[in-house]
């Protein structure tokens, strides 16, 4: 995607001059490279099914929980935010539209309007049917339907995250088009693993009964890895794991059987469920150094902290609240196994920043099979890229971090947040150059790697 | 109040010279703004009585925590800052004053100095009497008498902290005198909610007498919510909690009354006692939903950390040290029940700066009710509020933040803690429109919401 | 040691222009000042001897795990960095060079190469063998040997770790050279303190024995306070002791003594163990405080997180992984005995940077026996220095922090690495002058301080 001309192209960068100017020159080998996002929420449907999106509520809002939540915090009831009017849903955006400055929402939602769409009028009340409209005229037009932005977009690789029983058919189908990039599923076993998840027994029935196993710890962990594996036959190169507490815990294999029946027949106890899926967690880290599939773990959210807005408008609706998150001890047993195993990569998110200095940058620093996760959710943000940067690099370097993901269902951010993301890193790698803590050609190299040659070695693409 | 000229008029601004003229014209729109201070501990008597401040001890020492805890920590004696030899006492200040050097206290003090009383000498031994004497001919001047400093200082509302018992006469009082602003109670019952708090057994049953309530757990309540009714028909806006940790419980009204019993006959354990403070703060919860009272949480505190120094010298002597603290668990009873409550207000205050990014962003970016209060305590100063913008804002924006508070007893301080948080937040804003992420009118207008309207939405005034 | 030339001297200073040149006057003012290290862990014996260092692999890697954690997290096997064959292993470093980019360790090494050794070509694969032989070519030259580099990085006091047992004639040995500084030697008792260290049981009767004690509790104290005796005799200022967690706890004396048995049987529980080293920590401070030491606590450190690793290689092999700390609990036993003692000095050191602002700057702003140690391992870098300052500053000042301390076994980073705090300090102390929030001649003034006064003051040299 083309970079904006003039003062608002240097957007993000320094303020200092001296430091600008790096950052510009570093920023412009970056700016339009192809994206790479290999993890993320865009369903590949979406894709296949490439109908145009239907105005600028569909687009922005009513799937977008960063967006409903902080108008949910303003007062709008999120039923009013459901784009059953649409052009109202929109209009209580504009008029809310102060309500966002500063934040990363807001940011990528006026990158989107301005680089994606053409449109760079102020959001307010008074704009508000001018850019709905014009959001409307745009959405009609071939050019911006899912699979020509795809194209545009430049996506070398878009990793989607997937149910472990989806037969991938829509996958299978948008590997025969003409994308200029691949879409790949992602292993993501969650509802599989967690005796607390809604429906976890008969989400394991099904599996195992979709998988010709018994109803046996064994049968359990041979059915999962022939997902794995079917997974791994679709393009898949990651599994993923989104985690309350990054716990893990050895347990023999007959403890493991005696427990698995009992979170099945319910009767496990708090202390049980937790062992359970701590022991999973190493299971998984085994069945990756088994089957080469790169193990990412999203530690630390209290999902569904409302369960009022839960009841009436279900998970993933901006009520998810981080928790205070240690991996020290809690990710040792699995890294006292696995830890040092060849070609084994796991990559650890936080929304807890103390973890950055404290804990992941140590770890990532002396495990081969650590990584430290780009900052994640809450942290993908201008400013917080940068406290990222400075509490990780001076201990693990920046070939120790996983490159940009971009987490989201909202496609039309993509270019927007990696963009952001780009910017970002050129900022942090100019004041290093300009403090005389690296060599221009240092920052340069790194600047080129961390978009391309970084991900693809962490995510082995 | 006027701001001052010249180079010396830019501080804590930042020292990029496009973003410094940008912070300059932002500063410059709320350098004279009226205060607005919704909480605080200057006692209302002060102001009543009008006595002249004797000398530079009583003005910035004797009673001023945050000074003397710097000075015992050099070593001084804290029974030497008594103010028993008022010139000896300020001499021991200035001989320790590098001691002071980038702190947000002394900062404060050469303020208050320079821009209320007119002094800019620097502060040293060899001008340790000098000081002191012009401080005392400018305290003989009736233009400095508490209720002069008030209308000089523009405050418009001006909170104190007052014991539920209070009968607030000195308010009604105040409240007929022409100060151009309100002097408004807030009702702080700690003392009637924890256990631990010493006298608690006498505190309840002067509560009860006072309101003719009998001795049950209903009763205690009703006598409660009877003596925030004072409080209200008094002007009070808010209610104030200060706890060591962010905990709340529900309980059946059975278990609470057994509770209430316990805790009364002392014959409660520490669980117990834990238990039925943070059950009182899910009812204060209740209350405010039910009477309108803003409800502030000053949350995390260790208080008396050295029991020798409580015992000579009492609490408040600068001994409080913070605690890790997490809201996310421990406030969802509460924000189950009424974290979706139309008009309740909450603001979160912390001294862990942890939670601002990981918990209070998140929990303000979707709940109505709760706003991440201003940067407290030991936080109130220009880096911190610098890192609380920039961790908070990405998450949550400015709107869902308390406006900035001086949780002061210092009366002559108000202004010169107002000034710092508004240039350091016009640093900030500053910083956003140079990096290109706000435009220069929408900083315009965050910069006077931050110091006008915001606060007079929070606290409802 | 002379600063070098032109932009390159610049380095680690405030882009800024106007706050560079501030920084640039503050840090010249300590460029050359002389050095004083009162905490490190260069061992005695390399200095007496004063034997060549050999070449570039066992000069900046074999024994520096900063260093050789990073190439085994690129997948570098250990032992393939033990020096057995220096030139591959010096090889492997500059190949993985790029990796070690933004990080204090690499920083460290530039600056060693180019200030040190002259040597001021980049480091990469193209250049390994050219630089290994420019360093042999250095260390041949009896300019290079040890006690010749003491005299020149202008040591005066230079602090070892050393074992209670120790009979410190190597310090005795040292103390007749005429080295232009001190050699002190440190008590270091952990290993006779932690019922949890390897051949604890051995070596409490080994100093039992050595001291003619008996195996009482009391018998052990006099033992720890006669090797503090002899050490006190040898010049030692300080004590030093590593824990995991800063957790202090007062035991009546037969409790201790029970404990004491129990855990020399071996049969004591985690609990137990835990109590004992509480109670050791706190009986350590009663030490001091009867005779004087300097009492410093490294606390927070996971040690040997990865078995496999300490088994092949040993201890301090770049896995020791932070955890999350807090101070303010589990010192207040050992505070409420000893924080108002006089001359007490206890220094507390953190690699949870959560601890700066939230515990260790309001606890040193209190207590007068309490300082805040300087950024410590993970947290000794440019930014992380910055963030100290930042976190610290506004609440204690400068006057309650420690002084830098490099806490290093790698001799010749030791000017680098004090250098690199005196940039930071200076960059820091710059920006509150830009700023206006202290005068130019304050900042001069804590610029000197912080490398004399203040060190000299803390470790009572």
């Amino acid at each position: 995607m083309q970079a904006t001309q003039g003062r608002d192209s240097e957007r993000l960068l320094p303020a200092d001059a001296a430091t600008r100017d790096v950052a510009k020159e570093l920023y412009a080998r970056v700016a339009d490279a192809p994206i790479i996002s290999p993890h993320g929420h865009v369903p590949a449907r979406m894709l296949l099914d490439d109908a145009s999106f239907e105005n600028a509520a569909e687009l922005f809002v009513t799937k977008n929980h960063y967006v409903t939540r902080m108008l949910h915090a303003a007062g709008v009831d999120l039923a009013e935010l459901s784009g059953a009017d649409p052009r109202r849903t929109w209009g209580l955006v504009a008029a809310n539209w102060h309500r966002f400055a500063g934040t990363a929402s807001g940011y990528w939602l006026e990158t989107e309007l301005a680089e994606v769409l053409g449109i760079r009028l102020p959001i307010n009340a008074g704009t508000a049917h001018e850019i709905y409209d014009l959001v409307g005229e745009r959405l009609a037009d071939p050019a911006f339907l899912p699979q020509a932005l795809f194209r545009r977009f430049d996506i070398r690789v878009l990793a989607t995250t997937d149910d472990p029983l989806d037969d991938l058919g829509d996958h299978d189908a948008l590997a025969r088009l003409d994308l200029g990039g691949r879409v790949l599923p992602t292993f993501r076993p969650d509802a599989y693993l967690d005796p607390d998840a809604v429906g976890f027994g008969d989400s394991v029935s099904t599996l195992l009964a979709a998988t010709s196993e018994p109803a046996t710890f064994a049968g359990y962990l041979s059915g999962l890895e022939a997902r794995r594996e079917h997974f791994i036959r679709h393009g898949a190169v990651s599994a993923d794991h989104g985690v309350e507490e990054p716990f893990t815990i050895e347990l023999a294999p007959h403890e493991a059987e005696a427990l698995f029946q009992e979170v099945l027949a319910g009767t496990a106890d708090a202390g049980q469920r937790r062992a359970f899926r701590g022991h999973m967690l190493l299971q998984m880290a085994r069945m990756s150094v088994d089957d080469g599939l790169v193990m990412t773990v999203h530690a630390g959210v209290h999902r569904n902290h409302s369960s009022a807005t839960y009841e009436r408008f279900g998970a993933d609706t901006g009520h998810d609240i981080p928790l205070p998150t240690t991996f020290t001890r809690g990710m040792r047993p699995l890294l006292e196994r696995f830890g040092l195993a060849k070609d084994f990569h796991l990559v650890l998110f936080t929304v807890d920043e103390t973890t950055f200095s404290r804990e992941l940058a140590p770890l990532a620093g002396f495990y081969p099979s650590v990584y430290v996760g780009a900052p994640w959710w809450f942290l993908d943000a201008p400013d917080a890229i940068g406290r990222f940067r400075s509490a990780v690099t001076e201990t693990a370097g920046f070939y120790r971090t996983s490159g940009f993901i971009d987490d989201t269902r909202a496609f039309l951010s993509i270019p927007a947040r990696h963009d952001a993301a780009r910017r970002a890193d050129a900022a942090y790698l100019a004041r290093l150059v300009t403090e005389g803590r690296i060599a221009l050609a240092t920052a340069e190299r790194i600047a080129d790697d961390l978009v391309d040659a970084i991900p693809r070695e962490v995510f082995k693409l």
